[in-house]
């Protein structure tokens, strides 16, 4: 049995980058951000309506985005996720409410010359409950998100507004 | 005159670090951690009582201490900031509640073996407002914060459980 040097990379490289494999991509061909975890927050909310509590998260290009004012548009390569719990009050203090089960976390890509077709200039994508199934059939997914989006439209169709961080340095 | 290479080398360090030397310390003596809005985020909560939204952030020792399920008692080294805004609702999503104007950030800070004589083993210190103000005249805020979190002694004098994220690999 003949075993290629291409093959044994492969092999090797799968080992060494092993959170995204066991993911599935959204239907909509968009990958699962493994590292989103570690992202930093740009802001929260609570929606009362279905009691959820979300943190918007962003990576390195929507943080610099979010502090320097660039949101509208947000800059190509941005990402912004929102990850969603069911709200519990906090056994020690009951009228703070806080995250319990996890809900889904998902995230808007920005790319103004790839994301054209659905006329937002973002990918969108969502993975539920604990083992991150990917949401919906097919790329119609992207209608649902945006159908939901449409009063932010002149925000570049993003309802966060980042959090006030005051500037350290005066 | 003479200028020694001591004094040209703290004359420079001060211009790389920037950033702390605008914000005075706590009256405890707590420098203020001024690259706070960089960590990662442990969890969320809405206080209901006092209309206000907050994140829980963590150092890396804290971030790493929360994966981990070290937190009673919390690593030595680990510091968790607990940043608070005033609630609005979204002016484009009414049921969804979202941080307005900041209020202050305030801070424990894990040492077991220096915070000994307040009987918790954590630093507490409070900066308020957009000017990052130290909160308190004396060391006596220490006993103002531990008063409130004598509810949660238990668990190593922390309220926050860390948000659930589930496992990316599987």
């Amino acid at each position: 049995m003949r075993i290629t040097p291409v093959l044994i990379t492969l092999a090797l490289s799968s080992v060494a980058q092993a959170a995204p494999v066991d993911i599935p991509a959204s239907p909509n061909g968009i990958a699962f951000p493994a590292d989103y975890a570690d992202w930093r927050v740009i802001s929260i909310s609570h929606r009362v309506d279905n009691h959820t509590l979300r943190m918007i998260l962003g990576n390195d290009v929507a943080i610099k985005a979010a502090r320097n004012g660039q949101t509208n548009p947000w800059p190509d390569g941005a990402i912004l996720g929102k990850v969603v719990w069911k709200e519990a009050a906090e056994v020690n203090w009951p009228t703070a409410i806080a995250p319990k089960a996890f809900v889904h976390a998902e995230f808007m890509f920005r790319d103004s010359k790839k994301w054209t077709e659905n006329g937002t200039g973002w990918g969108w994508a969502r993975w539920k409950g604990a083992d991150y199934t990917p949401y919906g059939e097919n790329a119609k997914i992207e209608q649902e998100c945006i159908a939901c989006h449409t009063p932010v439209k002149g925000r570049n169709w993003v309802f966060t507004t980042p959090a006030a961080f005051p500037a350290v340095v005066k």
